[in-house]
């Protein structure tokens, strides 16, 4: 069912918050080769990055992000907000982005997982968020829609962002990464779904895919905790993009699925030293839910960007003066719309390695 | 995390639509000898049911159904929908109902599925409808809720109806059946999920188990198609029941849960013959579905009885004029709560065989 899409239609970002990608890049050499990679060094990393021969890419440091975005702004582009840079520079139809940490996982018969290949496919297969398909993804292959099932909406609708998963190390927070220290994640679920409208999905940057065209302005780094780490458990950056994504989606009727592909996640670093700091995460989270779950966006905002300006301006009111990460947040968003518009819009690209 | 309950909580549920049980009943042995059996036998089927022995059960036939039903109902409880009576004359906490194509599901590894204990585990783990847990039950063994779930929805809900679903045979409708003859489901998906609130799903009849005591009213025999016949994939009823329970489920904060266990379908009956006759339900379905989506009930209804009460009265107000099958639907769906208040409140069973 997957709809042909040429190579050069796809950008791998990568946000580097180590030097060494040596076995990073080995390691997903079959799958990232065919595709340019945008690598994008976190502006907090002193050593020079360590990447192999053989692959078509262009690497961003503090300079190139300096030079483009300026001191005009209140985005950080530190830690793993530096991807967003690559998002915002990249002028392919789709993106793909894996953490650093990341390795190709391998399904239950000991096959090498393509995670391009399968992000691929969830973006150009359509999504069908309106109405529940019980035996999941109904364009795989031997799948169909399950009696019952409305014929208006078997046509689906475009599918705008593929959230991946995680064998090994899941996505947990702070305290639950602590608690369930040896906790590994060893099931593997064969499935990809729409995640229906309306409904909120804690959305992680790990090993998502998403057409930057249809949905790029809504992927923003704005929620910065004050004790962010180098952790994804110390991290809400990605949650709340995705949260502002979900929204989105759901006004202008595009589709967001979730499950396959999986990556495999090594582990990085100490959740019990992430604990002994106050992770606001939690506290945030019991404000912000409520807020997406109830914001509705105005039937004038017809565009992504619009869209935005629409949940910034709501988050400034309604959540702005209970944290000033807040308002920040809001700041930032306004912040990202504006650089999409007139970096978005010029087509200059950094020199590459 | 499971709740221990008591064998003598659960009912087994089945309809029998032909008369030879044997096979049935011998390869469910492992799974039903615990627990108690009620048998409904299809008022249409005139052979003498053929059942095995060795299990703790009640038959019921038409002259049981006439007994404790009376003439004075519209509802009728010929083919599928002869169960429906044994929901109505239980007097367990939970049913779990399987139709009698059905035999026992393998795993990928090759053990048998007990689905029994899949759906008691369904049912008695919480449910959680009110935000998307992106690695599927968070209360299964070894998982948990991803980074950026609120902590405050970590308790969850009470889980009201588990979905199970179908290796070998999928549940089509009687198109895509006919058009897809041959097309066998045997992708085995390791995971269970939480409907989320405000989205419908096509609940299939198949496969089912819920809790008595919390949603047994909106079970109801309602939708009768014209041409209804004996094979699933021609009739909607349980479509339609589900549809009711999933809308009650969201009004009353109850979770509705889909996924393991899977059930083996095996063949019967002619997908080709089945189109041959004019099949209502691709059409009714596009009324049924936006009636549904749009239905709100009032705070006022805090029962099932009262919420069912509520969908009758809309889908009379706003279906009844579209095309008769709704009105009989809202007649049998009053009809049901009377019975149900009556029938149900009265501890009556009809004699074992």
């Amino acid at each position: 069912m997957s709809l042909a899409i040429k190579d050069d239609e796809v950008d791998i970002v990568i946000g580097a918050l180590r030097s060494d990608l040596t076995t990073f890049m080995n390691e997903w050499r079959p799958m990232f080769s065919r595709f340019h990679l945008i690598i994008v060094k976190d502006p907090d990393l002193k050593e020079e990055l360590k990447i192999p021969e053989g692959f078509n890419l262009d690497v961003y440091g503090k300079p190139d992000i300096d030079q483009v975005v300026g001191s005009s702004t209140s985005i950080l582009f530190s830690g793993y907000s530096c991807r967003y840079f690559g998002y915002l520079v990249s002028r392919k139809k789709y993106i793909i982005s894996v953490d650093d940490d990341c390795l190709p996982a391998r399904d239950p018969k000991g096959f090498l997982v393509d995670a391009v290949a399968q992000h691929i496919s969830n973006l150009t297969n359509p999504a069908t968020p309106f109405f529940f398909n019980t035996l999941y993804d109904p364009y795989a292959e031997g799948a169909d829609f399950v009696r019952g099932y409305p014929f208006s909406l078997r046509g689906g609708v475009k599918c705008a962002l593929s959230c991946g998963l995680w064998l090994n190390l899941a996505d947990h927070d702070a305290p639950t990464q602590a608690l369930k220290a040896r906790q590994r994640n060893s099931r593997y679920v064969d499935a990809v779904m729409t995640v229906p409208a309306g409904s909120l999905i804690p959305i992680s940057g790990i090993n998502i895919a998403f057409e930057r065209e249809a949905v790029g302005p809504a992927l923003v780094p704005a929620l910065k905790l004050a004790g962010e780490g180098k952790c994804r458990w110390e991290t809400m950056e990605d949650i709340w993009s995705g949260l502002c994504v979900k929204v989105v989606c759901d006004h202008l009727g595009l589709g967001v699925k979730t499950g396959l592909p999986y990556i495999w996640r090594t582990d990085r670093g100490d959740p019990i030293a992430s604990l002994k700091k106050e992770w606001e995460g939690v506290k945030l989270m019991e404000e912000v839910i409520p807020f997406f779950q109830s914001v509705r966006l105005p039937r004038e905002a017809t565009t992504v960007e619009e869209c935005i300006v629409e949940v910034a301006n709501a988050v400034k009111e309604r959540l702005g003066s209970m944290d000033p990460v807040f308002a920040r947040a809001a700041k930032a968003m306004l912040d990202w719309i504006k650089l999409w518009q007139s970096v978005g819009s010029s087509s200059s690209r950094s020199s590459a390695v």
